[in-house]
């Protein structure tokens, strides 16, 4: 990338464009909100729900999956623009400490973007911690336009 | 594994633990099943509802991750025993071919059942096809007794 | 795949063309061999050699890790035929036992083989061992023809 | 990580470690220096060879696996002091784009440091060069002192 990457898209418009085409991913039970577009980075908050607790207070793996893969689909979209159809072709998860029911962010970085695929790194905190809860790369082909 | 890996656990016994800990993983809009257990594999089924789809008409992200997650978990309580406390450190997965909106079945298999971490691979299925649509590796650290 | 994975090359052309086009890839230190094809499975050796030990007389992580790679490599040619190009793009893996001073074998299954990706998972054990070694699934970008 | 991590050898200090136990590591084929510790982080130097080169001038996975590995591995030490048989339980890495013949460092820094298991993500460049050539994340496993 000796060319810098450039965000096509806001916080705003990635909000939008989300609650658009994903209407179940905002429900009573779990909602995403685009804070920040930088770059290459975005930055997602998913506010807190009992039903994203396991046994022993913690948020549920399932949960921080979706924080993560919502993240860096996010920071696609905001490199390349609004295309419905980016999908994850993998995703590696590493879970580092227990987070307790607060909210989440999600920080997303483009590693590389590439015509057909996109790497990016992923690190997850509970809202006001230092400490990664989770770090996770992922991998999205990139379709056709 | 000179010794042969034995179940501890039935399928019902698994079934009765997972929805006597994990109240919130049964609900209307996600059901899991434990199907068979056979030596260290463990079958389960995840019944489809229509919050599971996203955009294109295949299953998400999140919930195939939770069906490789729940059914990774299965596997190491069958070998080890009901033990609350089970962790996944990690997870990888793939994601191989666009799942429709059916049931999908996930089959973990231990790899290695060491004292303190026990690894895996899961392979996700719609139900009635024969092809992959998802296969993941797993780390679980389990506690001490 | 509702069609059939058919293998393309023998075990033999798989192995001239490693050796033709990876020179470096059989030296004194390390020499990998063509045992088998079937399918949509190859299966290579890895005869030992003194270098590929670290401390505690088990066989170094960069070795299995060559193992694996070369494995995949030769799993997916068989498929699409001999294009030089292919490159890996992620490769995870998960050392299970540690394998002492001998032979290792390395069996590559192609879980999924598109127009631009395959994925494939890779078993290693040490020879005469029923139990993997290592465990490691891995991506390819395959060129246009 | 509430307490700060803080290194408890120096890079002088690790690559001497890194010699007398690793007497394979550097030979005419390969060398690595250990060019900085800095907290938790931990940088590597690997001196390019011509035997590490793969068809089409670029520089093999096997020995950016090696770079990546080495680099967690004195990362790891740094935090624990130095003790021998910390093992690598699992590595993932993604290939982004394809280094030229040139050394190449690598940049380890650990996520979590906890009684069991390390975790830390690995960036690989080639010297001069500001973009990632390949990324990873890597699972220590920290043996009882």
């Amino acid at each position: 990338m000796t060319e810098p990457l450039i965000a096509r898209m806001t916080a705003e418009e990635l909000g939008r464009f989300l609650e658009d085409h994903f209407p179940g991913m905002n429900s009573r039970e779990s909602r995403f909100t685009v804070e920040a577009v930088n770059g290459r980075s975005v930055r997602l908050r998913m506010s807190y729900h009992d039903r994203m607790l396991r046994p022993g207070g913690t948020i549920s793996g399932p949960a921080m999956f979706a924080l993560a893969d919502i993240s860096m689909y996010a920071a696609v979209l905001a490199l390349v623009g609004p295309r419905l159809l980016a999908v994850t072709t993998s995703l590696n998860i590493n879970f580092l400490r227990k987070p307790g029911p607060a909210d989440m962010l999600g920080e997303a970085t483009i590693l590389k973007l590439g015509k057909r695929l996109a790497v990016g790194e992923i690190g997850l905190r509970s809202v006001g911690e230092d400490e990664l809860v989770a770090h996770a790369t992922a991998t999205y082909a990139i379709p056709a336009e």
